[in-house]
């Protein structure tokens, strides 16, 4: 892993938000931070969907993009109900593997950067070749 | 769903113990209430392995319980790390579903009782008969 | 618990739309049968906001609406990225508790109802009287 | 975040054992990659315990242990019900943080290497100093 995700929202190409559920929050009254990794993978089927590659055009087309690496920074805690933007950018792609970086924002104060490193598989899990669109999203 | 869980540990037939985690805590400092499901779950994966019924071999056996009903009636919360006692029992059978009981306590305290109704199916999802030692659990 | 919710949406009230994510969904890929209270919990918040109750105004007058028990009825699963609508009402209220009802739907078409019961308590969690605007809800 | 988790099971100091609950699987019937990060938070839980300063010593003593960075490397998948052991060792310490350490196995072989950073806290959130105790772990 070496892509470290910029505090710049205009250096990413999509962005979700969501709103920090109940459920999702800890007994510090604040988003676990496990739940940080589930906002990044719900941007990830948003943007991928918003490009029109969505899940299951994917699978269909036999690829999976399991994630073998994420790193987290947390910057401040996420509180219930908050309105958080999720940016995300496919930052560098390799020739079985892309990583992406994600910024995670509430009223434009950074709260979180994040990657996820991912292979690129077919349905059984075998490494394949990075498809063209995504090494086009770099 | 006819079923009443009754709030004498002696009416179960197995007991599980576990710790609430802090990630299943929320806000209110207590477990949250979608978490009471998964203890219940976890209870019941146990309980089949320690009678002989894994859930290996009952995928292999072809079969699968899916939940249709549940309730739950949340009587004193949950704290992070306390050790809860999950006791379970198969209530209830028909010929193609069939009726768990469950007692949460802590420290003899009752905290929660349950119900769960799980449908008896092939691996295809399609309605087969209750297997005899499912029967014979009531 | 004695509201039983009812199939057609024009029995309720609000509707919250939300996409089921992947780490919602479990190895029968499906939507975990805990998520489902997520979604009711995300839902009443949504409602509570559009209606001009937002959690923090409950909160900051000096109330709380714990679920003090939860009915589910699992219909049809709920697969990985439906977009699900979770319509949603208050049924009954009572002096010191409310009862809710929902019923979940994909492209029209229901996949599960449930009630939740809601105890009406002040921050330390004591019974306290229903607030007439909830009352007003029914 | 500096420390790089080892492979070899002898470089850690405790190992708290769980098993993979089907509500913490996804459609990849496989643990979601969320799901790491509260196995380990469980495995910090019962480690501090067993050396004598459980969570409410740790808070009764005025501190807070927030994750402020996480890294993930998943080597294998974690697949339901499977025995995890989850190794972990105190691995640096600095003024006012201190790194931990992870590895994940199933009968013995290597599923996930991991490391969190924590920073010390008191009960507002304030940085202060790392208590001699934390230190002297390493």
């Amino acid at each position: 892993m070496t892509f470290a995700a910029p505090l710049d929202p205009a250096a990413y190409r999509y962005v979700h938000r969501l709103r920090v559920r109940f459920a999702e929050t800890d007994a510090m009254a604040v988003a676990h931070h496990a739940s940080y990794l589930i906002y990044m993978e719900a941007t990830r089927v948003e943007y991928l969907r918003a490009i029109g590659h969505g899940y299951d055009e994917v699978r269909a087309a036999g690829n999976d993009f399991p994630v073998i690496e994420v790193f987290v920074n947390y910057l401040r805690p996420l509180r219930f109900d908050e309105l958080v933007e999720v940016h995300v950018v496919v930052a560098t792609s390799g020739p079985a593997t892309f990583q992406m970086g994600y910024l995670l924002t509430v009223d434009g104060q950074a709260r979180a950067t994040a990657v996820t490193v991912h292979a690129v598989t077919d349905s059984q899990g075998r490494p394949v070749r990075t498809p063209d669109w995504v090494r086009q999203l770099v």
